[in-house]
């Protein structure tokens, strides 16, 4: 059968279809191209470069590829079919695009990762030295006072073709297991720090000689089609026999499939890969590396593993270096998980003098309060609808999202969307101003109920559903208005309150008010597009002074980063979720009382609310089912 | 695709082929019955009994099955076409029955096995005690003072598995690593202890709660296929491009299904297994491990590896236990392998005051002398007439070999065959028998030249070639004589004139003659089949009274069930193959010297012999090629 060899990625891949083409191929090696003809020769997204073997120049090759790109080997990928063993180079521009990605300019971490390499000398054996080659290679490195290393079977039989080339050769390490056998020429090695969202993964591939990201590649988590939330997917996988093994499978596809991605953007071999260190909530964690999610979904929501997990990466299907691992950041609880820990990794927290408050905003918001003394941290069920979600005009941040608006004293509306498109919708950014600016200019009450007498013919009822247009019908794409309901005001109320109500009872338990808070860190995709005046405005966390309000990025995914470059920030995370007191607030007999204060805009003494103390009991009946 | 289960082994395999039998399904897990019909219904050797699922009865089931039988669901495997899911029982009277093998009467080693088990409770989690099973699994641990454990992907599976059952669970660890975790019912963990023979490969099935062999297996190493002897199976990996991974493939199938067969004959589940120990010489070793075997093959002859390594099972094709491991004993040096060290555990050379000698015969010999002050080893290149190999009525022990042989004053010749079978031929031990008992009644003199004086007729000479008839035409399988010749004696002389000279060697670097020895013991089959006495009279190794020659049975396996069973001798066996000083013969000047006394029978000062000095040249040029 022929055999097909993807350069600068070093992935082979054995056609056995006959008829196959070089395009099915690079499917079947994980490598996505950006072709949209669906494979027809059309799209010319495909272009390779044929360095090795023969692949006749077609007529659809001629209409998109130059005579001069020709003759240098360039083809269709989708139009050869592969009868003859081919090396193929993969040019930079066929690899995928993805969208722009929540990138943070730097993380600051000492250059200390677990993976290193050592040069070694191994004296040539003889008649009177008949000594094995591991054994002359441990003599060798004993002599220079070095650690005994362990060899698996691949690295002694990488040893032993090493060895054929010359006598000196580098040792890639990992604690003292020796990962790989290198010629001492190759010097660069690699690693991937990945963030595995519910919604979105990104993997980085990191440089860990000189700790760069040398890419960045994200992807939406193919688990989305079983199901956009948490306990969708758990529900899936306990109630299909294959489930969780469907889930484990698309998630550690994705995964291996970004890297691949990372690799060729940066013409890495996967095989240089020694390292991945992922991040997730602890669902996602489970997920990934098949553990049993039934628990996550059930109380009292204990995961399976809370502790740091390493494990080979062939194990989870990552197919980077044949011995490399795969590290796992520890989960804190069921609802805080290990892409909350790379945020507090990130912000080290448990430096800070004054206390700081760390938040995750999301389906579930995560939030951390601590300082030297101690962490503490909640999961709070928010529900989606800071997301988008559950409101009716609610959309992802593609084309034509409102993502961000203000409202003047005179009601007057001024709106943005994303790429300029017309007014489609609102992303989650924009609901949030949307619901703030409207308290602000008085077209809601502090309850969240839109004043009717509103002087402004944006306030309109139809059917009984009063809301307030944002975009009008000129304005927008549909030739709809785009507004907002009654209805979308309170799933935002409950959402916020959720979150305000949580983070009032970390500082309620540490003793101190948002007073004491030297700042408020806003970590993740939400917690960096929302405006901090439109967050504060609505209460969704403490009041501070807005210079107060940080935000720090896709913080999680930098704790991978750091874990992946610096040895020593893994203890300290381990230290650090073992130390953090987990506050789980359905035990907690106040948080009913501080949630109904929180669903006042900004938040207030509770008092007589009828409108949505249906929704507080509802609330309330789910927390006793438990 | 319709599944089948086997019981009692737990494989499970997928019928991928449409319209495959189960007996085809059988061979695809590793389940050989032993079919002498070639699976057409006749011989009715492939008795299955289904256990679930349905399978109509055939007319070949009604001739070979009884009513009472069919009824209770035995059917023939081979008629069975699998359309469903089926779970199938095997019969104990289904297992293939192999040729009786070298078993030793009894080991002697403390039960101190490498894996154990460790019951724990894990009490259960609540909302004010949200604490993961495997973070309660440990703190449970160390409230009973146990040393921390680690839990890799599939013992945290099993772990959120098993609490499902209860909160009381049976670990199974390998120093602090989980293998498994079983419900507390589950008492039984086994261990497989091999012995990979260039010839035969013995698989003993130790039940490491009780230190009994519960069942032995053993095949013809089917790396046979690709030469009789190491270095031809070197010359194969070498020189073909898969060479080394067919053999790999080769020799781990063939262990994998010897240990099927011994989980069959036990009814023990294969997955109950946790750790099987492995000797073999050291290309056995290697090329089962799928290690660079072209060094072996050249001067200096040096090993990849030595020290003892212990891998996943998995990664050697071993399909027992999923986190299972497969250890092996050190190496020596490229010809003095683990096996060897399994001699030397199980006669525990360095407890002895005086000391003793401890040979294997074969194509290569390897003889060890030593005691507590140490032990010297090394390696003959025998070659393989004392196998029965290059002679000219040589044969494999089976039925119509001769055996044992014996000559009478009166040169009357009385032998025992194999199965009493006619003879057709030797095996190892009566050529030994024959070249010791025709120099003792002086049919042939001390050079090994047959007399053609002697007074009978079963000295002949025919075209140029003198022999001794051993079974005359009449006596035969075949009508023809079977005979020993002129050349086959010389063989003989070359065989056991490098094993002398080795052992000869040895002794002169410790210091001591043949009177010091307190033993010598043979190990392996043909040590074990041997006449002490013709060893002695053709002078194999050195002249000690025979009540000091020992058969110590295949010690090399026995070796490796003490190395399974007893943590504490694998540390031996590593510090005494580091201790061991190899002696390589290649570059003793003195040994060509005693190699030409030794040619005599049975050994004697040098002297003029012109026949075989142009044979010690001819071995000389070969070693000088190095």
């Amino acid at each position: 059968m022929p055999k097909v060899r993807f350069e600068p990625l070093g992935i082979k891949v054995e056609c056995v279809k006959k008829g196959a083409t070089l395009h099915d191929l690079l499917e079947k090696a994980g490598i996505s191209l950006e072709t949209v003809c669906g494979g027809r020769g059309k799209c010319g997204r495909c272009k390779v470069i044929i360095k090795e073997g023969i692949a006749p120049v077609t007529s659809e090759d001629r209409k998109v590829i130059s005579k001069g790109e020709l003759s240098q080997g360039m083809r269709l990928a989708c139009m050869i079919r592969v009868k003859h063993d081919l090396v193929i180079e993969i040019p930079k521009e066929s690899a995928r695009n993805e969208q722009v990605i929540l990138e943070d300019a730097s993380i600051k971490a000492p250059l200390r990762p677990m993976i290193r390499t050592l040069t070694a000398e191994v004296p040539r054996p003889s008649l009177s030295h008949q000594v094995g080659d591991s054994e002359r290679l441990m003599s060798s490195l004993a002599a220079r006072r070095q650690k005994e290393v362990s060899m698996g079977l691949y690295a002694l039989r990488r040893l032993s073709s090493v060895l054929k080339i010359g006598d000196s050769l580098r040792l890639v390490l990992r604690r003292n297991e020796v990962l790989d056998v290198l010629p001492e020429a190759e010097e660069k090695i690699y690693g991937v720090a990945v963030d595995i969202g519910t919604t979105t993964v990104v993997a980085y591939l990191m440089d860990l000689s000189s700790g760069e990201c040398v890419s960045v590649h994200s992807r939406m988590n193919p688990q989305i089609s079983h199901g956009d939330d948490i306990i969708s997917r758990i529900t899936f996988a306990l109630s299909n026999i294959e489930g969780a093994s469907i889930l484990q499978t698309q998630i550690s596809q994705c995964v291996d499939e970004l890297i691949t991605q990372c690799c060729l953007s940066a013409s890495v071999p996967k095989e240089r890969i020694y390292e991945t260190v992922v991040v997730g909530n602890t669902a996602m964690h489970h997920l990934f590396l098949g553990l049993d999610t039934s628990n996550l979904g059930r109380c009292p929501f204990v995961p399976v593993l809370a502790e740091p997990i390493e494990v080979k990466a062939s194990e989870l299907g990552i197919r980077t270096g044949k011995e490399s691992y795969v590290y796992s950041l520890p989960n804190v609880a069921g609802f805080v998980g290990a892409d909350h820990v790379g945020v507090l990794v990130t912000c080290r927290l448990w430096e800070s003098d004054k206390p700081k408050m760390a938040i995750d905003i999301g389906t579930n918001g995560e939030i951390s309060v601590g300082n030297t003394g101690g962490i503490s941290s909640t999961s709070c069920a928010a529900g989606p609808a800071l997301e988008g979600a559950n409101i009716k005009f609610g959309m992802r941040a593609t084309t034509g999202a409102i993502d961000h608006l203000t409202i003047s004293k005179d009601f007057e509306v001024k709106y943005s969307t994303i790429n300029k498109g017309r007014a489609r919708g609102f992303c989650g950014s924009a609901i949030v101003d949307a619901v703030s600016e409207m308290f602000r200019v008085g077209i809601i009450g502090a309850k969240g109920d839109i004043r009717k007498d509103s002087d402004t013919e944006r306030v309109r009822k139809v059917k009984g559903e009063t809301y307030f247009v944002v975009a009008t019908r000129e304005e927008s794409a549909t030739g709809k208005p785009v507004y907002i309901t009654q209805k979308d005001i309170g799933e935002v109320q409950c959402a916020k309150a959720a979150m305000y109500a949580g983070a009032t009872i970390l500082m309620e338990d540490m003793g101190i008010t948002q007073k004491d808070l030297e700042s408020i860190l806003l970590a993740g995709a939400f917690g960096n597009y929302i405006a901090p005046r439109s967050a504060i405005g609505l209460g969704i966390f403490p009041e501070v002074p807005i210079s107060k309000v940080k935000q720090i990025g896709n913080a999680a995914g930098s704790g991978a980063k750091i874990a992946l470059l610096d040895e020593q920030s893994r203890l300290e995370a381990k230290e650090l979720a073992r130390r953090i007191r987990f506050v789980e607030l359905a035990v907690r007999p106040e948080f009913q009382e501080r949630f109904v204060q929180a669903l006042y805009i900004p938040h207030r003494d509770p008092s007589l609310f009828p409108g949505v103390m249906s929704r507080v009991a509802e609330i309330n009946r789910a927390e006793a089912e438990c």
